[in-house]
């Protein structure tokens, strides 16, 4: 553990493929993340990206797309975490990550059913923030219900995404710490049944 | 949304079976979920179970352990809560649940790697208390790894699980809201190779 300084971002995602053929389509999502340019650690759990706020979104939807238009049924879990206070100096911008070029949408058309809750951390008026984001997946369209510790989200992943990335942007004005624990789901035989 | 009273407690919990027959697996895993005498509400994503605070562990270590039994790679994501402002009354023993008789455990033997986050909100102290969550869970030997954003715990699941409740009991002491997110993982191709 180091000083604390503002501005370490990162991601910790796993894919969990319901199929037999798990190891190759995990592999298949995955293929482009050694060449992002981002910082990559794997375990056996999951695995860690951290570097360019922009690089490790678009690499979350990326790779989740992918692993959905296997047409397998397919969950990823992904906590996404901004100034831990436990971690080690970090250089890049804390927000907004390089401006860069607008990024393509791998997610459009790609169906999904989330789950996630926010949590700005040391922050006594933290219930207000979260029910802001609450209330900005309402007013981005994907808003689908209110469940027990976690807000429901449906819609094209690249919307989804993008919906929870500004909700979490606005938490990090409100908190120097703040993380979110984020569950998509696609080709759910629940889901296609219901 | 209700007024807060403190004592809500509950877990939003789902399995991913990494094969053909996750179906069966699932199913067979929380077949005593009906009878478990916790309230339960399932959707496409997770399910919810609510109410006595040794009967939720209880149920998510038996639902792990009969998953990982079946032999296949399966992961647990699960999300436990006491205390959100956001919920509705509820009357159950915040802290202890019933005392009942001493629960049998199904996770004995049961290995498993664990990746764990614990967020006591609204208190600015919140890192203290996740420093002495650490240090508890190392004192208790199923501490393996800190990782970025999260703790690494290897051990029999009814030992992971049995240190991860007590740090959570610890934190309910020190935060009217808190909330834990689990990653259970057993019979990982990855661990095996390693």
């Amino acid at each position: 553990m180091a000083k604390f300084e503002a501005g370490y971002f990162g991601a910790r995602f796993s894919l969990y493929p319901m199929t037999d053929r798990y190891v190759p389509v995990i592999l298949g999502a995955i293929d482009k993340l050694r060449s992002s340019g981002l910082e990559v650690e794997t375990d056996d759990v999951s695995t860690f990206i951290k570097g360019d706020r922009n690089a490790v979104w678009a690499t979350l939807e990326e790779s989740f797309a992918k692993a959905a238009r296997s047409g397998e049924h397919v969950v990823m879990t992904a906590l996404v975490s901004h100034g831990c206070p436990g971690e080690e100096l970090c250089e890049i911008d804390p927000k907004t990550g390089s401006a860069g070029a607008p990024r393509p949408h791998p997610g459009t058309g790609v169906r999904v059913s989330c789950q996630w809750s926010l949590y700005p951390l040391g922050e006594p008026g933290y219930m207000d923030v979260i029910y802001k984001a609450v209330a900005d997946t309402k007013a981005d369209g994907v808003f689908s219900k209110g469940r027990h510790f976690v807000s429901h989200l449906e819609g094209d992943l690249d919307r989804v995404l993008d919906s929870i990335r500004r909700t979490f942007d606005q938490a990090c004005e409100s908190a120097s710490h703040v993380t979110a624990h984020i569950t998509l789901s696609a080709n759910s035989p629940t889901r296609k049944a219901a």
